[in-house]
């Protein structure tokens, strides 16, 4: 028995009368509901629906009525309580990490960070001053493998649900992403499809966009095709060079990486195949 | 018996069970849920249902049905299937009115526009291009009150359900527009709260602003105060005259009178005191 | 010797010394400069210049002057004070089209619209509407050189200076492209580069991007590839079908085009190299 | 004698010639243009210009000679090529502070933050973890002229350029706002002039407004009436609390302080009147 909202998460098939059963259930425990949000995808027939409940719940009983009252597959969990325990990997520049860490530091993120591991050292007396552990753990002299097997070790360590790559500027082997299905979320400096790859600002200078931007994604083992996440956008001119986009897409990319990553942590995020859905 | 979606608009005072007892008729009606978007308002503990229908539906026995399970003060509608009658009044400037006469000329706007009425006659012939009666109200050697008269006498003519003032530059008085409640829809060249008025362009590029916006919303009797249904924005720089603004403002004015008037027309709109719920 | 606004169009190589040298020029003739844009391309080294000046210009005395002045491979002009000559090309969709024609009608674009040319004939009573010439080119029955010839045949009587591609649905050989070359401004439903090719709208519902856009461009043999003039983008949700993304992009489709347009008729568009220098 | 680029800043009244003045004065020092901004407000007659030069400049020899070709008015200064010697005052909210340190700590504001003064201890954690003194003066058991002193004794042993206040919630008195003319830079938490005064976000809510915003000004004795130098805006819907919206503004009110003090430091602004000029 707990007090304090209560956030129920429900996925399967969709069929009619899943409102009324789910209520029904809800209705007989005495649950009053705050929010509700629910989706049905008409492509792939699954209905999705994320509630926050107001009263005390007997969590075991009430995802155990539900489970029985909804089809055989379906997904019923209460979202855990605890925050998520977070490891953000990051290379060099700041702007991505100084904000979750900012946010991190007076409670604005639903997370404890656990660690922040970087293949360079720049970024360490920032982290020291927040005091979280920093691992420098360097690419040099070392096989992509024999460096990711080191990476890996470090986070054996910590356990982490999610790893942040926070403008983590090394490409991972397909190896090392499935090892963290839908629990790995990337800031991509573009506004994705387009821009894949290296020096994405360049290459939106060089092809004259008007408009440049950010993409926030689950990481997948197709290099940035993982579902999106958040996305923004900023206007750019021709009088801006690249460092001066490089400059300005800072901004956009820690607003996007903090929004997707707060969408996450509070259970708002649905996957629906290759798209995200997003309970705001 | 009707075929196609269906739209049942619920209001009523929050209370505990309402989705269930709503789900709970139209599942013993064999009624499946399209699309469902509901709201509680927590200070005023009022409750807001748009649900899209898919089946066929015996709209007097469901509505019937959901009046007898909800509080009784609840409202409880079908929304109508026929296109909403509509009247826009202008005075000389096109863009809003020439945007909503594109839209309607090919069946985008979910209203018949029954005639135009401006206090000028610039935008005739404009209106007669597509075949819509257009009549001059001309404001000249009356008092406020017989103009209004007039233009009373006109709607009077063709009783419409919402009257769209498509940048119509007259002040209307109380009397006028208390006999269309939550009827009239306005847009207003400027960011509301900001720039009430007159002359919002010219106040805007007094006061130095660098976003200029437009705001559409229903008219109440205290002008330019009214229920907000959809605001636009738009960067301004200081090498932009008033004149500029004015140029460019037209843009958005239009999108966002648009955007209103379709929201509205397609019941998407509930008033909840001085503020709106929008169900996009 | 004319009177009102002129603009003088410089592009050359950059030296030290340009803008003193042509202000030089403007001084001597007692030319008073109302605004001014420049601009050093450094990965060219080109310099892009453009001034309106207030004062009565013996055009020809100094246009001549300045080329003295300025190197030799200097491109020296004043815009044309005449309208530029349009013709607009389109399919079936309305709202670009529609836009133009209301523009037009109003005086607001610099350039009078010769005829609308569509292989389709559902456009044709809004263009009658508006006392323009229409042109039902069908391609049904014609291999894609027939349909294009009789385009050009069509085109060949009107002789325009920029052909406007409103949704014009099919795609050009190289051979048409290359007749007008920086001439055609075509708008493409996606925020190019990405989504190039065919369905957009499907392609970003597929791939789950949170934002849409719409870009305008002048259209090179390499399909969507042109020289970007401008971009507009819109948030989407995972509760937009493809088709409420069509319908949503229409609006942004609509104003981008515009604004290009009214970019290039105003002489505010550099071309450099595959980027845009525009001078708002 | 001094390498880098270096920042002309001219003001002064408009007259035929100016630029072909000025030019002609760098051209005989051999002074190379970077990049040139210029501004004629016509309104009141006021030219204004921000020119980089690559080259090295004699600055003494180069301002007196550009003074004496200009009117006697003219305002002529090199930028500063110290970085610009700043104090932020805060009160509890850790966003637009944090943002700032963050910054400063990377070398991304041309700014040495002397220190930060609070009316509340709880920022001092952050502060000392960037190595900055923090300066608690309470303003409790003390009047508000009393307050002022003591804070004003704070800022005298740093002797600041600029003061930032990073959501200082206390009012100041127009004695304390003279003694910085035009040297204070605020974030006012709602898109002004709309929502003046105190819980802006409160008015929001009760006016339903549909976008809400941030703005950053110049510090003048009319509380929220300074001139503007940069704001933002985000999009709210009805089911956003008023704790939503003070959440979901902190990330605008950073970014739009974020950019206004840099614009600021990087000698991009001018001040004209009520209005600011932004060569950006």
């Amino acid at each position: 028995m707990t007090r304090n909202p209560q956030i129920i998460l429900i996925e399967c098939p969709d069929r009619k009368g899943l409102i009324h059963a789910i209520t029904d259930v809800l209705l007989r425990h005495g649950v009053n509901i705050v929010q509700n949000n629910e989706f049905v995808d008409h492509e792939s027939g699954r209905f999705y629906m994320r509630t926050a409940v107001e009263d005390t719940v007997d969590q075991g009983r009430v995802a155990g009525e539900l489970q029985a009252v909804l089809p055989p597959e379906a997904s019923v969990r209460f979202a855990d309580r605890e925050k998520r325990r977070i490891v953000i990997l990051a290379t060099k520049e700041y702007h991505c990490l100084g904000d979750l860490l900012l946010r991190h530091a007076f409670g604005d993120l639903n997370a404890e960070i656990l660690c922040v591991i970087s293949n360079h050292s720049e970024l360490e007396p920032l982290v020291r001053r927040f005091g979280i552990p920093y691992h420098h753990v360097s690419h040099e002299q070392k096989t992509r493998a024999e460096h990711e097997a080191s990476v890996l070790a470090e986070l054996a360590r910590y356990d982490p649900e999610y790893i942040i790559l926070a403008k983590y500027m090394r490409v991972l082997t397909a190896d090392f992403i499935k090892r963290f299905p839908s629990r790995m979320i990337n800031i991509h400096h573009s506004f994705l499809p387009a821009f894949t790859g290296a020096s994405p600002y360049r290459q939106a200078f060089t092809r004259g966009v008007k408009i440049i931007g950010a993409t926030a994604h689950f990481v997948t083992e197709n290099l940035d095709e993982g579902p999106i996440i958040a996305q923004g956008v900023l206007p750019v001119a021709h009088n801006q060079t690249v460092e001066d986009m490089i400059q300005a897409g800072r901004d956009v990319e820690k607003s996007v990486l903090a929004k997707a990553v707060k969408l996450v942590l509070d259970e708002r995020v649905f996957l629906c195949g290759q798209r995200t859905i997003i309970f705001e």
